[in-house]
């Protein structure tokens, strides 16, 4: 039997072109003589399609579109993931579907039992649960679909026991031949190892081969990886590339040999970047990003990813200098611009910064120099970046880290501003490796640029680890915190801390939460991101000015 | 029997505090000589905690505050809600639970059932649900304990039976001659006579009274209106008042004339938009609060309630004229700070919007005049805004109205700037209603403010109208997209307009899900918000510039 795993990069929403898509592969399979063709979660819609599913108008259009395709399917077997209403009296309206479609029938449906909702998922916002498992006669196999999670906690990946029920254990009842599942999994820095397994798992409590069909490309702030797999009990036979479509094809009665599993790798973090960067301007429509330079690595890292993403025509660089900035700042910037050959201008800041201080005078009058005069820089970088923004059409690249976000180490409408946030998700360790990476071969960032002790340069003489502990230890403070919910006193104990210091570091965090919240959407990269995933009021005392012992 | 229903005001995640506020409560009981004491739902840490709920450490410190307040309940009956956590292998680990608490014992525990994953709501993002209902004996009355939701399927208020379940149905299985109701039931604009219908209909079904107590005061974009009620199957008995604390004392041994349901009104809008301020300013720390003001209706109206809200003392009114202000402006933006007693202060933004023009000269040459120059007057004033915030410790105040928001007729990083997002969920008729009954008595906002036709004053003779519709028109369409997912096809037969039309501006909405995406928090009054519990893609296209006919 052959199968197609069509790892499709749909966009939300956009059922015309996604059902062109879909059909384009049925087409190549049944030109490859190919038995079946499998799709991705919600490979109409796009995953995730969010609120967009509770509109009646797109649902029905959905039901629609599914019926242009059925028509097409003469000849071949089809599994297609789509929502489909429920025909209950109670209970939520949609389930997360699969549609069983052969030679222009639907055999039926397959609803997802497991319905995360947890971290970036919110699946019981929309889903009711599916009912029994159940197996198929396709091509004289017996063959199980399963929907994306319905595999996962069987292998005791998503937490001790989440769910009422372990899908995988009712499937060893049927006993089938082959599983098949349809996933839209997002990319995060430790994901796929963790995803070949659970299929390799899955394979073994079965018994038989798994085809994975994964989602490719990003939306919004989740990135998918693609890289489908085909996996038997003795391992891992065939898998798909990462960040890219692919049309994976599988012959169950070939005997393959084992492969060795795709890596994680620093090229794996880069090319994610780079898709997310590529997808979120193309599947809007736009071309060209701006970015301020500042001479720094954060800025560095995000004009790379935006030449890789973009191309370098569509970049365009600004060296926003002020009477702080260093003359190894505007030397640094303009030679990783040559270097990335990308449009690079100088706009000082220095007029209008005189400016807003004369506006402000007669208020402030002798109040002291402060926080103030600094983000007022920042903010006037912001607002030119805005302007070529808006008169040019640019998108804005904002270019801070985790670690600066975790800490509000930013200016909120200064360099927070932006369409996207390329590296909000790395902590400037991750900053420091990927870009150490990206001069593997020759220098491409400027090795000063990463040598030097980074600073914001928005005083005199000032430098990150003025008001910021040594990077190293606070990115694992702020893992253990962030990804790992651990309480200071662990993170003390661990990291031969004091709890005082622990302490007055978690308190940034939440004290900065209102910045946060009106931060760019950024890429999401880790297992735990600021941009989505994560909420936490903004008035809250658990952690507190008045009560930081906590 | 004697029963207090402690209308409390916790502050989120304060456990240390709202433990104080219970016993407090609990001691003013037994000084009275009632029976028992209810709790609102998650009363000790709040509601809604969010993401808090996943720290092992804030739910140990739940639990050890649980027991300080068990220490106290001699000679009297509590019930408190918690978190807790589930004893079960499986499902999520906590439980959204009540605590009944008789003389230093806990006598067992409620979960709630019902656990609703929709518009703000996600509850089964952490907890599992509850199994069956039962009764309890309490001073020889058969009671059943509810939380919140629990009560509200049987009424049909949330939609075609989204749940399985209905509770009140199991309830009449056993027959309570009580039913006591934990909640965290939001404010919004219609709300509250579907609260009291679905305690009238719980009432008449079970043939019992029902005691709802709910909490009250804003936490983060909700605010809870209190008004617990007392409800026999005849009718409304007793009520507490809405947005302020209360003790509310029912004797269920004492027969009460029926009480006239209070009737939602603008003077509860207004009074839920004061508390929404007054709260995220005092929970936080904060006193003062500077805004911009335009001689336009929208600032009008924010500087209204934030002088109820925090006092004339702690609001700073900036007027920010341009070369584009009107004289008119400048006249109304200081005769109503004289109205309100506050502080106004007049700051030219010309010398910085040339500074601006100056530096971007170079780069921008002959470019035409266009959006780009009135953005870059927003900002200047959002860059002094916050440069008063930063130097002086105000919150700003964001001023902008839902139809703005919904239009995109709003400046990213200028208008939008603020820590507090007043009246974003008022549509722009709302905020002439209110405005007109701020008025009733006296002119506060200066009349000709109310009656001008609306302008941003970012060009010469500029109007809203001539780029967005009439705001009743408008108000209707958005009220029908977003609060009811109305198609277009629909709304244009509703409110006879063409399909083109209403398509036109309904592209507007989602094409300016990025401009909302970095909004400041706003106050939700409505039934469908832009702040929170609506969520969309940015990157879609289900209804984009490429496709609009959808």
């Amino acid at each position: 039997m052959k199968i197609l795993a069509a790892q499709i990069n749909p966009i939300i929403g956009d059922l015309d072109d996604n059902t062109k898509l879909i059909i384009d592969f049925i087409e190549k399979g049944k030109a490859l003589q190919i038995d079946l063709v499998l799709f991705p979660e919600l490979a109409l819609t796009g995953y995730p399609p969010q609120d967009l599913l509770l509109l009646p108008h797109f649902i029905q259009i959905v039901s629609e579109k599914l019926a242009e395709i059925v028509a097409l399917t003469k000849g071949i077997t089809v599994i297609i993931g789509f929502p489909r209403y429920s025909s209950n009296q109670t209970g939520k309206k949609l389930y997360n579907s699969a549609a069983i479609i052969q030679n222009q029938q639907i055999l039926g449906y397959v609803d997802k039992i497991l319905l995360p909702t947890y971290d970036v998922f919110d699946e019981k916002r929309y889903f009711e649960s599916g009912g029994q498992v159940q197996s198929w006669n396709i091509c004289n196999k017996k063959i199980s679909v399963v929907i994306c999670e319905d595999l996962w906690q069987h292998s005791g990946f998503i937490g001790t026991s989440i769910y009422q029920r372990d899908p995988v254990l009712e499937l060893k009842e049927i006993g089938p031949e082959l599983v098949l599942n349809l996933s839209a999994s997002p990319y995060s820095y430790k994901k796929l190892s963790k995803r070949l397994d659970v299929c390799l798992k899955t394979a073994q409590t079965l018994n038989c081969p798994v085809l994975l069909c994964n989602q490719v490309g990003a939306n919004d702030s989740l990135i998918f990886d693609g890289y489908s797999s085909y996996t038997t009990p003795t391992g891992l036979k065939k898998c798909a590339k990462g960040f890219q479509e692919e049309a994976l094809i599988i012959d169950t009665e070939k005997d393959e040999t084992n492969l060795e599993p795709p890596k994680e790798k620093l090229d794996d973090l880069y090319q994610a970047l780079t898709l997310g960067v590529r997808d979120y301007f193309k599947k809007q429509g736009f071309k060209k990003a701006c970015l301020g330079l500042s001479g720094g690595i954060d800025s560095a890292l995000v004009a790379c990813i935006a030449k890789d993403a973009l191309g370098s025509e569509n970049v365009l660089a600004l060296f926003m200098p002020s009477r702080f900035s260093s003359s190894e700042s505007a030397r640094d910037a303009k030679l990783l611009a040559k270097h990335l050959h990308i449009e690079y201008k100088v706009l000082p800041i220095e007029h209008a910064f005189e400016s807003l201080l004369e506006t402000l005078k007669p208020e402030f009058k002798d109040q002291a120099i402060d926080v103030t005069e600094e983000n007022l820089q920042a903010r006037i970088r912001g607002i030119l970046l805005m302007a070529f923004s808006n008169k040019f059409g640019h998108i804005v690249l904002s270019t801070g880290n985790k670690s600066e976000l975790a800490m509000g180490y930013a200016t909120l409408y200064g360099d927070m501003c932006g369409g996207l946030s390329v590296i909000s998700d790395l902590t400037k360790t991750q900053v420091f490796e990927l870009s150490r990476w990206i001069n593997r071969d020759e220098e491409i960032i400027p090795w000063h640029t990463i040598e030097r002790a980074p600073s914001a340069e928005l005083k005199e003489n000032q430098k990150d680890s003025d008001s910021l502990p040594d990077y190293e230890l606070l990115d694992k403070i702020l893992v253990a915190s962030i990804e790992y919910h651990q309480s200071p006193q662990e993170i003390a104990r661990a990291l031969n801390q004091t709890e005082e210091e622990i302490n007055q570091l978690i308190l940034r965090i939440y004290q900065n939460e209102y910045k946060r919240r009106q931060a760019a959407p950024g890429l999401r990269v880790s297992e735990k991101a600021f941009t989505t995933g994560r909420y936490y009021p903004i008035v809250q005392r658990w952690v507190s000015n008045t009560k930081p012992k906590k």
